[in-house]
């Protein structure tokens, strides 16, 4: 346990109580998060991200915040925004590197900096419906990360192991995660209700 | 096969070049896509997207774009950016998005609108190492399609079939994908090297 209140910027002070918080009530620990898409031409879309439910209540506070996607030109877009399998990429990056940070600030490990670098291959084949051999998604994704801390390559191998065992986005992409996808056919509805609140 | 060469703003002309082409080459279907992540305080890190390799060739010719991340003050952060398991419903509903009018426009059908909304529940004992017992990524993700064009719910249910069929990000996620995450230990070489190149 750690004896300072805020390692690495991390209020280990209170995420100690969280977890106590949880412990006795679990409800606390249920998160809903939530996006909107909505596409603009070709290639092009926007997706949004506002509200999100979690510790047994709405959240709404946020100010809406917009991502733009777009293809290459080699891929027939316009690059007005990068691709949805980047932004994958960012995902990852930021959940591992959050998981990293938390679980060592946890452990009182203090950290002077954290990079790193990210590549995955995707055969577009799969895309393009031309070979149901090769894999649609990523078929590998590479993970390189630097760690400067005072502390041995054993302990910052064992921080990349805690990263890889509690980040929801990297476990999230290593185990198959059950996604429903559903047509609206009431149009009338979805405009004038759920869609626009999520929007 | 589409009798216009540009349907919803995809060029499917250039779309069944680019087919033909692969046929004959698989390698120009081969794609690297990269990222680079540094740790800024806390929750809080920034991801980079700059360069990709595909069609044969190294593509420098972005600009770099950072995306920032953070927690809400419920997560321990101080929302100075959405937070990664969000940046993972953006990159989903791009790619579902993308693959939707790609593979409609192909087929030769037009689109007035196409809106999307994403759910995703996740318990937060994963993370927080609490319990063993619960997942650690999304548990589920829910999505609902409203789709305008002048064809029939069967049609659109295709519509929603041919995306979910083809989108990389949705057969990363719904797939076991291979992440394979590595420390890397001789931090001169990092810095110099590959590292910023990705940055």
């Amino acid at each position: 346990m750690a004896e300072k209140n805020i390692i690495n910027g991390v209020n280990v002070k209170a995420l100690f109580s969280t977890i106590d918080a949880i412990k006795s009530e679990p409800e606390i620990a249920k998160f809903k998060f939530r996006a909107s898409n909505k596409w603009i031409n070709g290639t092009r879309c926007r997706a949004t991200i506002k509200d999100f439910y979690g510790a047994l209540k709405e959240d709404d506070s946020r100010p809406a915040v917009s991502y733009d996607m777009d293809e290459p030109p080699v891929l027939l877009g316009n690059n007005e925004g990068r691709n949805p399998v980047e932004y994958l990429l960012v995902a990852l990056s930021g959940c591992l590197t959050t998981s990293l940070v938390a679980h060592a600030s946890a452990r009182g490990i203090e950290i002077k900096g954290v990079e790193s670098r990210y590549e995955g291959d995707i055969d577009l084949r799969g895309f393009l419906g031309i070979s149901e051999e090769v894999a649609v998604g990523y078929q590998e994704i590479r993970i390189y990360f630097n760690i400067d801390a005072d502390v041995s390559d054993d302990q910052k191998e064992e921080m990349v192991k805690l990263a890889q065992k509690h980040s929801p986005v990297y476990n999230t992409v290593t185990k198959s995660t059950p996604v429903l996808v559903n047509l609206e056919k009431d149009i009338s509805k979805t405009k004038s209700g759920a869609l626009n609140k999520a929007a």
